[in-house]
């Protein structure tokens, strides 16, 4: 079995001169396996006059143009490179410079054998589901739709003060929360912050939205796990002067002003990442997290 | 719309003769709306002789003849009941005598109006999964799919020693846990046993099987969280003396040897539950659990 | 027995006009007892001419001049007239107008009847620890013996980044922490941050400092409860352009620099709180936090 | 500086000859110190003759015996010897067969270097608090005064059922609570079944107990840490034919009846531990529990 991709998209770590030497070496391997090379923009900048022939697009236009996106970098780098190009359907195939990710799970060793592999059609795809959240203000909307593949966390604005807001999940009313804030995650997103601030993990495949406070104040809020078919709204009802905030992925921070309402809902689109065959997540987990690794072990 | 219940049977919380004139006002308000009423047999040795005209039929005959169960009972009743029926596929109606439960959540004084409305077809079917547990021991079942709708719990039978074993999740090794047992939840069973363990709240709509390690002999445990189309197998490599068991809902206790295998997979059955329309999860999980009551909210 | 309580202070919650009626309520009730009465100025100034015979005086001139302050107000204002005057050794005697506090825990209805058995030596005393911070920049002190009563934290700036130190307890390395930050609490402070955190619940009698991670970047960390003899000391030892904070009690928010590091102690004077006799903390704990309330009971 | 050991004992773990050559080795190296040797009976039953001379004693009358006691074994060997030795005050040297223990922390391979430094003086003493529980039944004790160096637990004595059952601090009442159990721990059982049930970790040197709750039947109950001045009493209200227990440092398992009190203080004498100067309690707590280790760390 042979695979579609013809044209491979390279991009590697943002603002991140020294990757150049191992994208020039990624680019090497893609040209020497006959395929078309594009080059993101910005790392194009940081190869030198040895580069193999290839296209330089701006990163908004990878998306159409390839049929495969290599992202060399950690685990950040790919969730920014997953929510450009989720609304295209391109796959893409995560490389990492030493450290594992959970996302950046190949090494920049193993791509020499692992590119002609998933060229041969022995690969998995890996679906993960985006959220996209919206701010509506004031009878329209500020902000529309924007991706996250982590999380979308309301949280204050500052440090001495909690937030207080609504939560409703399929229009109805769910829990009063005061609290640091609110991590609506993904399952992808279950070993990153929600990890930290004690939610449970959740398998990659599955079909749900995890909510889990930040600091709340009660002892009785716990992890809430629903159908990542239901909708999430939450009311910012009274800020008496404290700032609050929403960001996406720990990123693209909006301030919230009272009365805003901020709409969760699933992406219809997916991302796609490419794993080599017999990929292990729990094998990740134990490896990344120390997952269930027993006291006393050495 | 009218609904197919024509048939309708009747039984109460085992071995609780106190039930007895609740069950003969359920039995009244039953016959005088035309139905034909089929008692449980131990429920029918509660009523005397003003009982309308009835049929008295065993327990594990009540599935085929009736069209409806109602269940007087706490949730322990209805657990029960749900393991009893699920494989004939009639739906269960769960009526409280007081205290309010997740799944008997009609209370015995609005009987005599919602019935009707029941059965004019004013009614939502809540499906629930049920788990079904098989042990393997020395190349044959020794216990074949017994099903639980709450949980199944593999766990140490004495205090003073955890128990060691591992677990494989779709025949892939996911961890190893010394602790004092590990809880295989439905989205049910996360309000119950699951959730004093410190697990996540789960939406009963979930297609999810939640595990839970109970004292894991690590700090690096966490609840996990899979697809319900998963399957769960647990290897009790070396028990060194110390008894295991695993239980079923809390109840059905057996003994486990050196080199069973408990598997475990969603049963290809649910319990139906009947709850008159409107009915609202996140307010009973905020009447029964005080779920995200605020400190200092008096 | 009587006590040695002959001039009394008086102040409300900080710029809060609405608080005038109680404020002279209690200056009548002072006055008809006989005692002296002292007002803080900003108090004083919500007081209509109606007022008893009074001194006027600044707020950190009264801790010399009283032998007992009446604070009107929540748990919040308690904590910054503790910081005050813990230096002066003056007892404080809290009046909620309403919500019953951990420290405001008369109400004022109550302090009519009471406050002449408090004169007449019917109370308890309840010394509550204070915690010191200081932070030394370069070779100096640039904040020096900043006193709290419920907790110093270290922590993260601004949203998207978490901060990363070293902690050194009693001049031993602890460990190295990347979180949203770290809680220095005492026992009065572990109902209060602490516990949104996930820390124990401390008895106030003890001599204890509690430290409680913000959303540690791993599973394996946990609250650590250290004698209040010790001295903390934290390392920020590579902020990468991220901010970092240190506040007291929620307040006094200071901005902290890489190199900085945050020396906390056991400050040597205690708070004292006067309460009625027979008050039971534990009590105080159930009616305000739930605390091991049951499921289900209605 | 010179100590007063004259007299060693020397004790293994308990029914484990397979420890006989490392006991003839320790015994070599106390003997060629000019030191005398006492050996435990059953331990010495796994010496040849090779052993040089010494005298043997029953284990309850090496206590009173000997000037120091050497332990060889895991931390369970040496809570059994400080459960016999505390009331003699004879101090313990723990030490591991290859795996670090946080009481067993020196290896048989340091023993030959670390021994004549202790004996010329250069140690450390490690005084750790202990327990004492006693039954109170219809009017007297059925036991009273066991020792437990790390906990005493009172738990559910079948898997199917809770217990319930009151708690008393110094006499007033503090929380009720359904649950699989209740474990009041020393600062040493801290990092025992304390930490499994999700207590905080307690410096050793703290004053002070720990009540964890085994998987509380509600959200709201938190670890709660109060002075080891207090008394702790647990009132068995009600069993309803479940049974319950009560055990000691895991061993000792005792059933309850209904009506049983159980009374727990500290008890008036402290096991004595030695170890090498410059050991350092945060290391080993890094060490043992991979405490605080960080996510991603490889």
């Amino acid at each position: 079995m042979s695979t579609p991709f013809k044209t491979i998209g390279l991009m590697g770590k943002y603002q991140d001169p020294s990757s150049g030497p191992c994208l020039q070496k990624l680019a090497r391997v893609i040209h020497d396996l006959g395929l078309e090379l594009v080059l993101e923009a910005e790392s194009a900048s940081y190869l030198d006059q040895g580069t193999p022939a290839h296209r330089v697009l701006a990163r908004d236009q990878m998306g159409q143009a390839c049929d495969l996106i290599i992202v060399l970098g950690g685990d950040g780098t790919l969730l920014g490179a997953a929510r450009t190009f989720c609304f295209f359907g391109v796959p893409l195939l995560g490389i990492n410079m030493g450290r594992l990710g959970f996302l950046a799970n190949v090494s920049l060793q193993e791509i020499e054998t692992m590119l002609p592999e998933i060229l041969a059609g022995q690969y998995e795809v890996d679906q993960r589901t985006l959220l996209l959240g919206s701010i509506w203000r004031e009878g329209h909307y500020v902000l529309s739709n924007a991706p996250a593949l982590n999380d979308i966390v309301v949280h204050k604005g500052n440090f001495a003060r909690m937030v207080e807001f609504d939560t409703h999940i399929n229009d109805t009313f769910a829990f009063k929360l005061r609290s640091d804030g609110l991590i609506i995650s993904t399952p992808t997103g279950s070993t990153a912050y929600a990890l930290s601030a004690g939610g449970p993990i959740m398998h990659p495949g599955m079909g749900a939205m995890l909510l889990v406070p930040i600091c709340p104040h009660t002892m009785s809020n716990r992890p809430l796990v629903i159908p990542d078919t239901s909708t999430v709204r939450i009311c910012i009802n009274d800020l008496r002067h404290n700032p609050a905030q929403v960001s996406f992925d720990g990123h693209s921070t909006i301030n919230l002003c009272e009365g805003d309402q901020i709409h969760i809902a699933r992406s219809p689109c997916s991302a796609s990442f490419i794993h080599p065959l017999g990929s292990d997540h729990f094998q990740l987990l134990r490896q990344k997290l120390h997952w269930a690794e027993q006291i006393g072990d050495d």
